[in-house]
């Protein structure tokens, strides 16, 4: 009894598999700073946990398969309020932005086509792709760029005849890259003039920072048929556990490609979906404290990692993601070292070595990922501990 | 830019695509009686909504990618009062039985590969195998048999050198056949002696009826690298809406290989993962009236179809579905003709046409799927009014 390939080719979560050293560490009475993962320590709002309290039913029945309407209807209209359209029939409910991901490659990939993405590239893209039975091709970016991809020349590079979607994640996760809107205009083009689907992951749409103004590449209004924008509450609302995510397409025929996936799947928890409406109905001021709070957090979390030698890293201006590339040969294996052998005062520091973001044979060793997800003084201490843990891992 | 091969060669649900016809039934004023699905009107138990509530956290946040402990916990403890043992680290909490499914087929099958499956099936397997790349191999029922599929004769036949796994419902879902405890050893020993993982969706284990014992494939000691259990909240407790299964498996491949799709989609809904573990750690008495209820309307909604002239029908013996061949040609046409035309005194009916059900080209036609979720009296006057519908098309 021989498995597929297609998972013997995925790979276990390179973000989750370090979980053991640090429960580990955490049984020798440490703390560690989880830096590991875009898990934010901010509130869930009230309005969520209030509204899914005030669901009165006596059988909690099946939601309809694309989605709770008071859901699409709150989403629709948070579109609105940001001055794109869609309309509630044009939007599909989701088990959080990861399966959104999964119906789009399953409706769009068969064997051995392609899919172009920035690296480093949010590592479960990899596996979705993969499990859809295609390839992820990169488009190659490194520290030394500041991870920016959006030149034409780098994106038709990856460009082949399997090449079916170009995905973006702006802002970016792992990198923070934030697309100016020529560049968004570029990419856009691009995936006209090769007749392929854009996939538009925009969950951290509200957290870009220095003043410059969130967009969403759905103003366009020219890549109707190409355009597949993925949404969610788990970052904007701070509501991981909630799963719900979204997929909004003005495409008719990908929109029942994906309706097979959710009448197959029958429907996505009804609770959550009764909460995240509550959550999409919130007034959009209360992303300003927010972003304040996240701004400070990079600031600080910037700021600590330059008292590093040797790093190299571009100030990131959106989402909630660092990557940089350490003074050390393998971030994986300093890692683990740090986790199992360096403390300051009982405390260490988990992150995400980033090569599993990298699909370039041999690139991304050194490179690591930190989520700024926790406040400006823990970012501040966590960052310190690899600084010094750097210093004494080179010294061994 | 074309969707992909696998997409187009799925289906829009044969259970859902109906609604729109129903739906202008109810805009003419019309009530439909609602047969065609298994949303059980049964109340969810109040243990569910009160563990919700009570779940007190500022911070909604990601849940483990294999499931809360607490529900594995209490799945586990499940198994132990019937007699299975399964350890918490054994279990897998996926988004409904669906999810459970797909991750199932997407780490078993690649291009091509094929499952063997009782027909008629529930329809929403054929998708699941699709979306992996697989092929459903059906085991050739028909009304005629009452369905039965247990014979080793009639398995074997469906298994080519290409079959990876059979995969069973028991009880049946659509025909409510129940596997005696012989039967169920056949089928473990084909799939032993053809080297083939035995897919088990037990949701409806409770629901057995005539004095029958309920039991479990996982009693069998020998299959423990075959077999893979499959089990659900929606029907067991009446929380469909919940979207809470689970897998279970001793093959520890197997299990790694689901990791890997867990972690790509993160994880499950918390909240829900609360309250389903709180339905599975109550005191197993909370299954005896509901079974008495659901056996009674088994029991009306069987005599009520033997007024039918010219069904074919056997009794099932469990779950609450009933499969059966009516008298007209084409059972999606009466059904659409039935919601247009006729109506005793502004009630209708809806059930779902099974020829989705069926992979045998041609057969099924006839076929459709009763699911005896509404209470006794509602499922006479449904049933009756097909009756005096099918009299009243077929007089035309």
């Amino acid at each position: 009894m021989k498995l597929s390939q297609k998972v013997e080719s995925m790979h276990l979560s390179p973000i989750r598999k370090f979980y053991p050293y640090a429960d580990k560490a955490k049984a020798m009475g440490k703390k560690v700073y989880g830096l590991n993962i875009g898990q934010p320590d901010i509130e869930t709002p009230r309005e969520f946990f209030d509204a899914v309290n005030n669901y009165n039913a006596d059988v909690l029945a099946y939601a309809p398969s694309n989605g709770l309407p008071i859901l699409a209807e709150a989403i629709s209209g948070y579109y609105r309020r940001i001055g794109v359209m869609f309309e509630p029939e044009e939007i599909i409910i989701t088990n959080g932005g990861s399966e959104a991901l999964e119906m789009i490659f399953n409706s769009i990939i068969d064997d051995g086509d392609e899919v172009v993405m920035a690296e480093p590239f949010y590592t479960n893209y990899d596996s979705f792709v993969k499990q859809a039975g295609g390839k992820l091709v990169p488009i190659k970016c490194t520290a030394d760029d500041g991870y920016h991809y959006a030149e034409r020349a780098k994106i038709e590079a990856a460009i082949t005849d399997k090449t079916k979607a170009i995905a973006i994640i702006n802002p970016g996760n792992p990198t923070g890259v934030v697309l100016t809107k020529e560049e968004m205009r570029l990419i856009a083009d691009i995936a006209k003039e090769h007749d392929l689907f854009l996939i538009c992951d925009e969950v951290y749409r509200e957290f870009v920072y220095d003043g410059l103004e969130m967009s969403s590449f759905a103003e366009f209004d020219d890549i109707d048929e190409n355009l597949i924008l993925v949404d969610s509450v788990s970052k904007r609302f701070s509501a991981c556990g909630a799963r719900c995510g979204s997929i909004a397409t003005h495409n008719k025929d990908l929109f029942v490609a994906f309706v097979k996936f959710c009448q197959a799947r029958l429907c996505t928890a009804t609770l959550e979906q009764v909460g995240s409406a509550a959550l999409y109905n919130m007034d959009p001021s209360y992303f300003h404290d927010i972003k304040k709070e996240y701004e400070n957090r990079r600031n600080v979390s910037y700021a600590a990692l330059q008292e590093i030698e040797g790093i190299k890293c571009a100030k990131p201006q959106g989402a909630f993601y660092i990557t940089c590339q350490l003074p050390v040969d393998d971030a994986e294996e300093f890692l683990i070292w740090m986790l199992e052998n360096f403390d300051i005062d009982g405390e260490t520091t988990m992150f995400a070595p980033a090569g599993g973001f990298f699909g370039t044979p041999g690139v991304g060793k050194s490179d690591i990922r930190i989520a700024y997800v926790l406040k400006a003084e823990e970012m501040q201490k966590g960052i310190n501990i690899i600084k010094e843990a750097i210093k004494a891992y080179n010294a061994r």
